[in-house]
């Protein structure tokens, strides 16, 4: 016997009913603003990882040669194959390009709790436009997709900033700070004590001194602290990007949901506007439950032309987590709307109904194994059957079938011609 | 600028919709019948297939060592992953199991019309029954599933066998016969000459006269004829096990798409009883659209108990060139609703509107670019809305909104606050 690779999850038919619920709840709200699906390859050229993304990504990275001879990488991320889409048909596709899709990533990572192998995404994308608006759709498709699932403000909040209030924060040093270290030494805050992130923000450069004071004009969160402290134009661009991009949410009805968040940094490397974070407000979920923001310069980097763009990709094995807790997990169960039992050779008229029921659009099973009442009894309990049809040699002689109500465990009989007759879903209570 | 690997397709939204309808379609069959969706993972272990497939698919397998020294491949098939899930709880789980899955697969094969490297199939299993309706419950799925896309008896047709008919026949001769290499000349004597066709025959172990003997009567497809023939238990009880089927499939509406074809043998060797293919009844999709067949030796081939098994898995690239051909593939091309029209500061109103339009469940795009009257036209009509509400700041200073049907051209005020009011999908005809 064989056995399944590590990090690498078996969905069972009851936990994939409650996952295809919230996937299409996810979608219908990215459907509703208009986010279009894509199709996307597993596979890409490695060298769309190896080229430029961070150390972590690279070393991640399920990598190996196909037969051709190609380097090849099971994707880790979307975001690399969009930009590439979109330089693809740049001239052809109409501008704002808003896409989503939802499937498998992979990475090699340590597995834990809501971390696997293989993890499924949501990204929503939109290309073409540096306006505040587009950030904020983004805020508002990700607050009504949680919101659809049955979040509330009281589960959830988006963490927000711009990057360039820390970068620029960091360039107003004289010191010669490494910005990215820095920015990644932010990113990390959350996880580890001040002491060693005061550690980090020294090696970026910064002296002591200038770490505490920087972790403490960070944490503040004031935006017209940050503002006057760096007193740079980039800054000044940034704070007022940012608040442009509440004040969009505000009418796009997301801004409740928003915390400025300074230390919100994203760990790659392709953000350049605002970025935010979904966390979990219990703080029970401690870390991030998905990130998103704006990453202006990749679509260029990718032989483009310069294309503006923001995004958010929502994890679902996070969002599960976050919505179990929450209490609002879909039940982990399959349903059924009838099971039409056959006693003797009544598999004609079986099929006769069940068939019906279907054109109908119901979920309806029938033996297909050649057995017993208790059997098929016990059969229709366990695929939560809501009424079985019972269909007998002996109600037929009379032209009758029984309908059983599975809840109640109530059953009558009916003249077969009048099952289902022209009732869209008939149940006990139609013929009572 | 990167390029996408040969046999990996992108698909951009317009292809992506026709898909995404196809696909529902076909899974929305698949949930009548009662088939629970399962998740499956993208990688195996590669023993799975290097220890037993012919060796066509292992030739074909993309495989490599993962990180951890796991010698994995990603999944040519869904079969033996679903046999290890059922085996993996074979216990709990209450039989029949009726599952499916839309996923896709990799082959390193040649790329042609309609076969990728990268390739969509949805799965459709039972397991658990023996018995002909099982079988008959397939074909009958898969005839919905194709009835539904809107195919009939005109475009498509199932040719169906037993594999005993053709081992028992070719056993019945006194010479040594490969039964599996005979077989694997059946399956591929459409493809080829009759001469090579016979030259396979004979270097599996029958004389030329034999060979051209066993042409006619498998071409034949008389049941009768064939089981006289041999007269052997084997080909008598197949030759039963494929009326019986039938029968079912009269029952469940599926006998009328099905046509007795032996020569019908699916090259997978794991195949145990009745097999079936699909084909173009014009035949201008040459080779066969999909296939199915019963697999009763696989679940216990993979350490499980003994459990009967039957299944098909039509891939969505023939599937689609079928559907092209008969006319009945989906448009592609991108719907929307309504375009809220932003002219001057009337971000909030326009956000109003939207916001109600997308409660209702429509799909509504307003602008998040910024852009002038014409761009914002231009684009609403290259994502085909339906409708156009220009919110422009002239008309809110007399507390209306314009109202523009994108098909007509035609277009009237209305009170911004009638808009959308009580209705459920507003459009100039309701204002008019």
């Amino acid at each position: 016997m064989y056995d399944g690779i590590k990090g690498f999850r078996d969905f069972y038919p009851g936990e994939m009913a409650a996952r295809r619920a919230t996937t299409d709840t996810i979608e219908d709200a990215a459907r509703r603003y208009g986010f279009r699906e894509i199709g996307t390859p597993a596979l890409e050229r490695a060298a769309m990882w190896t080229d430029k993304s961070g150390d972590e990504i690279v070393e991640e990275l399920y990598a190996f040669e196909d037969q051709g001879g190609r380097h090849v990488a099971l994707t880790p991320e979307l975001t690399p194959t969009v930009a590439r889409m979109v330089v693809a048909k740049q001239q052809e596709l109409s501008k704002p390009i808003k896409w989503f899709s939802t499937r498998p990533f992979w990475r090699y990572e340590q597995v834990q709790q809501g971390r696997q192998r293989e993890f499924y995404q949501t990204n929503v994308d939109i290309f073409g436009s540096s306006e505040p608006e587009a950030d904020a759709e983004i805020l508002a498709w990700a607050a009504d997709a949680l919101t659809d699932l049955g979040l509330t403000e009281e589960h959830f909040e988006f963490r927000i900033s711009h990057r360039d209030i820390l970068g620029g924060v960091l360039e107003s040093y004289e010191a010669d700070v490494e910005t990215t270290e820095a920015i990644r030494a932010v990113d990390k805050s959350g996880k580890i004590s001040t002491a060693e992130y005061h550690d980090l923000l020294a090696e970026a450069g910064l002296t002591y001194d200038q770490a505490a004071e920087f972790d403490d004009l960070i944490a503040g969160g004031d935006l017209e602290a940050v503002e006057s402290f760096a007193d740079t134009e980039r800054v000044t661009a940034a704070v007022e990007n940012l608040r442009n991009v509440l004040s969009a949410a505000e009418d796009f009805g997301a801004r409740e949901h928003c915390t400025i968040s300074l230390e919100t940094a994203r760990g790659l490397d392709y953000y350049t506007g605002v970025v935010f974070e979904c966390f979990d407000s219990t703080g029970e979920v401690s870390r991030s439950i998905f990130g998103g923001g704006r990453y202006d310069d990749l679509i260029e980097s990718f032989g483009g032309q310069p294309t503006p763009a923001v995004g958010v990709a929502p994890g679902h094995a996070t969002l599960s987590l976050l919505c179990q807790r929450a209490g609002v997990w879909p039940e982990e169960a399959v349903t059924t709307d009838y099971y039409v039992l056959q006693v003797g050779d009544t598999r004609a008229e079986a099929a006769r109904i069940t068939r019906e029921l279907r054109d109908r659009g119901h979920v309806v099973e029938t033996d297909v194994a050649g057995r017993s009442f208790g059997a098929q009894l016990d059969y229709a309990d366990s695929i939560n059957a809501e009424t079985v049809v019972i269909v007998g040699e002996q109600d037929l002689a009379n032209d009758e079938v029984t309908i059983k109500d599975m809840e109640t465990g109530d059953q009558l009989q009916t003249p077969v011609e009048e099952f289902p007759g022209d009732l869209e879903r008939p149940t006990l209570e139609d013929f009572a």
